[in-house]
């Protein structure tokens, strides 16, 4: 995938900098671990620090000192997560900021606008991300306003796309905008929202709606319907999964673009992703342990730390806890990916599947 | 200054690392800065996670990964600033640990033993620092307390000085013992102190007590007064100091070796030293400067990040402010440092004090 910003090799993951930062880590440290693209919040930048004032300073890239290709959502996801009062028309969406109560409003147009204005190399159709469980006509309803806000959102950032703050500056490029498959646990209408996107003609399709509580199942089902639908030559982002298990998987099915909070939320956590499974570093049976949090893994936190000493950073409530534990989950799930890269060139990629689920079945059970 | 570790040119500044980590750094980074000793806290590793542990660890370097020298203090100020229901007599004190409530003692052979446990390079002598204001009378008492203790440590260490974990390992290398003075702000109590240590002999020498609340004119005289009592050829400490331009001045006075938290505590609370003073990033006047934290500085936060950035992150209460502003304050120290030595070497010492004095005169004039 060539993006204005470089190209990305995929299938890929994307850590999350929800607030222009991959929380914790310092850019140089995200780029030495191989991340080629990572994901923005539109709706957490249009709050604070506001996108008028990134566009004034030149765009997300620049703002944040990232050189590499960036990604943000609609905020459709986080207008319906995090704010509170939203009401939701068929102009868009009202809320109120979860950080002062402040009134907002966001429709199709104004998140392209917002999201042209941060300026990342792809942008998302806004969406209403249907909530689970969903009766059969609330997913109807809540589709055909996805729909009808994609084509707005299309519409609007075709007539807009040549104000992105980098457009002279490179050439006269412009973002690539992606739509939504959206339909809750239907096959019926999440077949009906990708060929309708697809006749749209996006850049990428991406499947939202899932990890909304829904069991990994139903995850699954999902993703299998859907994949065959979209158009194999371009992009196909599965947005907010996974566990390592889950992403191994489903870029396995064909996934090209994932995206998650996980390895950097667990890590705040003291969950650490390794080799052997799931490493909870609070645990006392860590206090001496010499040994890396990861034996198999070669990150400079892995390389220099031992548990026992993130194990003190912990319980100490340091704030390089959060720092180091993120950067080795980040490594473990980057790491992770160019293995799937390397193991479809090889044709190896089943074995891997099976590898990884064992993994975390093990770890599952010496944690239960 | 060459300790097991390695070899430290003076006058240095040492960072703190209170819990075995230099607060949201890692130390690959503390080492890129040119930190080349820095400090851990004696009653806060006794505390958590043991000195039992570390030392069967290997020792704070090998526990910590820090590989160049460290020193530890003796534990003294903790117990005095942090403890709870301390009660002093002559064997030692007796507290509460400010973590859980529960009772602690610490003498000096006590705080001898935790300190080689934990391994630093060099180890300070258990003492009582004196409040501020003090009495005469108590100022009196407190001395003699710590000049009595200061010869238990000694002979405790001597005793006792081949146990530390990394004796074997580097050829039968010791630590380094000093001694601190105290006497309070009365200028005959300073100078026996200091010729009493001076008689018990030890490696270098700390001025203590100082840094306690008392206005910088009253800093400035004992130091004046105490340095020229002390051994031009074994290195002198100035503890728990300061502002840039009081490391400057004191380092041009003859202080060898100071240590403080102001630079990694101020950035935790948005206030960034810099060649154009100081500079509070929370200030709405930097919402839009794309000017480095410092104009003058070549960090690598400098270099890549700007002013409106380092205030976003602030305002958001994201984990890396605290990580680059950190980065930042320690750079801008370290550097300072290093043209202090610079400066002596091109005997250019006067005007670099007055330089750094006007900055922070100006920037307090300016947020005044």
């Amino acid at each position: 995938m060539l993006l204005p910003h470089g190209p990305v090799e995929t299938p890929v993951f994307m850590p999350v900098g929800t607030a222009a930062t991959v929380k914790a880590v310092p850019q140089h440290i995200v780029e030495e671990l191989g991340a080629n693209i990572i994901l923005g919040n539109t709706y957490h930048l249009y709050l604070r620090p506001g996108h008028e004032l990134i566009r004034r300073l030149g765009g997300l890239h620049r703002f944040m000192s990232w050189p590499r290709p960036l990604l943000t959502d609609s905020g459709g996801f986080q207008v319906f997560s995090l704010s509170e009062l939203r009401k939701v028309t068929d102009e868009g969406v009202r809320f109120r900021s979860h950080l002062d109560g402040s009134t907002h409003f966001f429709s199709p147009e104004h998140s392209m606008d917002v999201q042209i204005a941060l300026g990342a190399d792809i942008l998302m159709a806004f969406d209403e991300c249907t909530e689970y469980p969903a009766t059969r006509e609330r997913a109807r309803h809540s589709l055909d306003l996805t729909l009808a806000w994609a084509q707005r959102s299309l519409t609007h950032f075709k007539a807009h796309q040549h104000e992105v703050p980098w457009h002279e500056q490179l050439g006269g490029k412009t973002q690539s905008l992606f739509g939504i498959v959206q339909g809750g646990m239907y096959a019926d209408l999440r077949r009906e929202s990708a060929e309708r996107l697809i006749e749209m003609d996006f850049a990428g399709y991406a499947i939202g709606g899932l990890s909304v509580g829904e069991p990994r199942h139903a995850t699954r089902e999902v993703i299998e319907q859907v994949l065959p639908l979209l158009p194999a030559d371009k992009p196909r982002y599965l947005m907010g999964v996974g566990y390592p298990e889950e992403i191994v998987e489903y870029a396995a099915m064909g996934v090209d673009m994932m995206d998650c909070v996980l390895p950097t939320r667990a890590a705040r956590h003291g969950l650490l992703f390794t080799s052997e499974g799931r490493v909870n570093i609070r645990a006392r049976k860590y206090a001496e342990d010499e040994s890396p949090a990861d034996p198999e893994c070669g990150c400079m936190v892995c390389r220099r730390y031992s548990r026992a000493y993130l194990r003190h950073l912990f319980a100490s409530g340091e704030p390089l806890a959060a720092v180091l534990n993120s950067i080795h989950n980040l490594a473990y799930y980057l790491e992770l990916m160019a293995s799937v890269r390397y193991a479809i060139e090889l044709g190896s990629l089943p074995e891997l599947v099976k590898r990884v689920r064992s993994r975390s079945a093990d770890s599952a059970a010496r944690e239960a």
